[in-house]
């Protein structure tokens, strides 16, 4: 059985939950707390060197870091990546996507909004997180008003990947009105078979 | 053919001429720079929303961003890409690792010294950067201290992600003196076959 060392309010963290629910797949959910610390414990390093939640226990008792590349594993065999060698490319298109061009504004703006203190200096960074985002989001809109989903044309780990922070993208301030394309999107993922929510 | 439209003296852009240089596929090269908002032009947007070099123009005239999707794309099926899924995981997992902890800090440290004037404000973020960049070359030099490359063993294209920006730390202000066993794994990446500088 997988273990899943996570923090249940992470998106990130989330990712992999979603996937092994929609996949059927028994794990066991350790709960990793990084705004106490948890993530830079002596323990934790061993399993992680890079400090960071997710992190996936296999079978064999090896571990795997990054949220993507666990998504990538579960997947890899299953309805949830395009058998194609191009679909494949095209589901980590957008996981990279999501990696460098989404999740440190979204996310990063989330986590100022809802972990820092409303005095915290931090606040300043939230104008430039705010506009990159927007940006983010524009570019899966513009996507989307032309496909339904991020890869090889049905449901796969790619919106399972941005479904995580785009989904509470208001708790970063984000407005989603003007994303049509993109609120539709994250109805059709909503009701896939065996979705489960954040938390 | 191949086309890649990049930017010669980006590591991301190298990252992808250097995997085409060692599988040996021909490619057209079209410098699109992106100081001088030539990856913002309208023309441009059309091929990647995003607006970001290395876009590669596939065979049969679609494109596709992001640098390290390309990498696996053109790598699958090859002696670049480890034959195993957990090895497939494990090159993946350092690809996230690189855009997420390492290109962002390393990446962004060589281009405020190498592209931005002396007196720009943004040289405020150099402390920031270096710091979080060290954080990811001990990361490495931790893996590397065990095992020759980054996934499954053997040369893959994990290998030449981390390459890329690595190689060049220097410009960024980073000494790799404390790290011995990144420096001895650059020199094995720097003698593989098929071998091309940055440029």
């Amino acid at each position: 059985m997988f273990t899943v060392y996570g923090m249940a309010d992470s998106g990130n963290c989330y990712k992999v939950k979603l996937a092994l629910e929609q996949l059927g797949r028994p794990y066991r959910w350790v709960q990793v707390d990084s705004t106490k610390g948890e993530t830079r414990s002596r323990d934790f390093l061993a399993r992680n060197a890079n400090g960071k939640v997710p992190t996936l226990q296999l079978e064999d008792g090896g571990y795997l870091p990054e949220s993507n590349a666990i998504l990538y594993y579960l997947a890899e065999g299953t309805p949830l990546l395009p058998a194609d060698k191009l679909g494949r490319a095209r589901a980590l298109q957008w996981m990279f996507f999501e990696q460098y061009s989404h999740e440190p504004y979204i996310a990063v703006a989330r986590f100022i909004l809802r972990y820092l203190p409303a005095d915290s200096a931090r606040r300043a960074e939230l104008p430039r997180l705010v506009e990159r985002g927007r940006q983010a989001l524009s570019v899966m809109e513009q996507h989307l008003a032309k496909e339904p989903f991020f890869a090889g044309g049905r449901y796969s780990v790619a919106d399972i990947s941005l479904y995580a922070y785009t989904h509470c993208a208001r708790d970063g301030g984000f407005d989603l009105q003007p994303f049509a394309s993109v609120r539709a999107w994250l109805e059709r993922v909503r009701v896939q078979p065996g979705h489960v929510p954040l938390g």
